[in-house]
């Protein structure tokens, strides 16, 4: 067994999450403790792990096993999951970093199961109202914007809107490294008005904040790199990430059967190949990190069930950046300091 | 001045509306007129008609000009289009249709002044709440689903989405020629428990009708092509368009660069070009023929604000189509049936 160093920042993955587990989460972990010097702990069954860890070298590397006897499958029903499989790796994951043996967990698995495990095992941040789901959207400037929330609520109030606001912009910071993110609010056109109920009360406390809100914006605008923050109700953004998601996959389905249809367009393809592997390369989210649910005591990282080792590596390295830039601590305090000065 | 067959559809189109008015206006017009033995009325500007009408041969096909000497731009607000450019292209249209001297109306003008002329100068059908805008999306199936509403309403009440649902089955049958359109209800996951207090509600209503409603879809599921016709609160399916148009956007920007980065990619992508044209084709809403504002009382077609003559030839056609389908009486007579079925 490796002993970490005091010093050292420990991540805790449920290894039997996503649909190439525990291979994608084996290889990732060893891939991050190389190039991140992290600790991590390989959360899940045993036998599984230590044979996959077996074909690889990590010697000296600082991973660790802890073993959990149950799995929750994508096919689990979320609140099942969390109430029958208490021994879940994900549960036992959560734990870990709820009795502080843990900083931060990574699950490619079930995300509703995931979201509600940690969220009830790890518990809320005191000035939180609910926590949120940010993703990570490439855009045509070559860079990202985030979208909150996708999918961890739905039916929002306009303050909820806000601390997602607070939520976002710290979280781009820390990984992006801008100093004061364009935040933006997700409506149907620029103009007030043109929004409903709620995005022109969420609006409003937005301009009061003390955010670099740039105001409202369209669908359209989540591509064009012009804002780094976008927030939005639950249901909103999980609509948006899937259209998303499913319109790549048209794309590229087109695409491949177009190209399929004549020899020339073959030839043609094969000569063309790099430029098609650099734009699969950048729709593919494994370089993105995963998503972090915000707002919950303890770091908590949500990757997709389809993660390869490097986006597995990838959200290891953003759960280890999120730690050190103390994103938690920082969340709270933003949001307790509006909430003495709202009461003021 | 040609005077059309008594059993000719009329339809006024709005020349002075899109990017590339009256020209795509006027081509569109004398393709549609020749292709399909519609009898049209051009609106707008006569000088600037006429002289985009001498440019092509039209010669004894059922086209007039009927003057109108205000022009509703891109940036005008809705609301003060709708009551300050009472002499638009827009309005005059609207009249036509209003006074029976058009079934049909087309605009590729401001979607939100179109949207605000058509509902207040033509009214809403007596059984409707309130009209919802229906777009096209293609999907992998060689085939399109349709979404409504994409942005006439916001905040909508359970019994309007299944109005929508109503609307947008009718329209589906008359345009795509399916008996019975698969209805779907957009939401975050299959589950019903999954959604927002509207899906919920609006899912009980769904399946209680007798429509052939298959359950909830979540945004994935626009471009699988299962389903038919998707029904969404406004805000939603705006969104989900714009971030659709959004992201084809920035899809062929990556490719175009991607593309250009090599002397090897470039030739081939000359090779595979014609692969490239098929994709662009299949990607363009030109095809699909504008988003019909289903529930007034006339057809309105509201066509892309970048509408070439092929769109606007398409969008006429629809427009025809839908008239010939008496679309409207089968909204009226459906919906009040069920309000009846309702009340009993």
């Amino acid at each position: 067994m490796v002993t970490a160093g005091a010093e050292m920042t420990t991540i805790a993955i449920d290894a039997m999450g996503g649909d190439h587990a525990p291979r994608a989460e084996v290889e990732g972990a060893i891939l991050a403790a190389r190039e991140f010097g992290l600790h991590i702990l390989l959360v899940g069954m045993e036998a599984a792990i230590k044979q996959e860890l077996s074909r690889h070298g990590h010697r000296g590397l600082p991973i660790e096993i802890v073993g959990a006897t149950e799995v929750i499958t994508m096919s689990d029903s979320p609140s099942q999951a969390f109430r029958r499989k208490k021994e879940s790796s994900m549960h036992v994951a959560a734990r870990l970093v709820r009795d502080g043996k843990a900083e931060a967990m990574v699950s490619a698995g079930n995300t509703g199961a995931a979201m509600t495990v940690a969220r009830f095992v790890l518990g809320t941040l005191p000035s939180v109202d609910r926590p949120a789901l940010a993703a990570a959207f490439p855009n045509m400037k070559d860079r990202v914007s985030v979208i909150l929330d996708v999918g961890a609520n739905v039916d929002s109030k306009p303050e909820q809107i806000r601390q997602f606001a607070v939520m976002g912009e710290i979280y781009f910071r820390a990984i992006w490294g801008v100093k004061r993110p364009r935040v933006a609010l997700l409506s149907i056109g620029e103009e007030e008005m043109k929004g409903n109920e709620l995005t022109r009360e969420a609006s409003n406390l937005l301009k009061q904040s003390s955010l670099n809100f740039v105001g409202n914006v369209e669908g359209r605008d989540v591509f064009r790199g012009n804002v780094d923050v976008i927030v939005c109700d639950g249901f909103i953004g999980n609509v948006a990430l899937k259209i998303s998601e499913g319109l790549v996959e048209h794309v590229q389905g087109m695409l491949k059967k177009a190209i399929k249809s004549s020899l020339k367009s073959q030839i043609g393809y094969a000569l063309s190949k790099q430029a098609f592997d650099d734009f699969r390369k950048r729709t593919d989210s494994s370089e993105t990190g995963g998503a972090p649910l915000l707002g919950v005591r303890g770091i908590t990282i949500i990757a997709h069930g389809r993660s390869n080792p490097n986006a597995i590596k990838n959200a290891i390295r953003v759960a280890g950046e999120l730690c050190r830039a103390r994103v938690n601590e920082k969340i709270d305090q933003e949001l307790s300091a509006a909430a003495v000065a709202a009461q003021g």
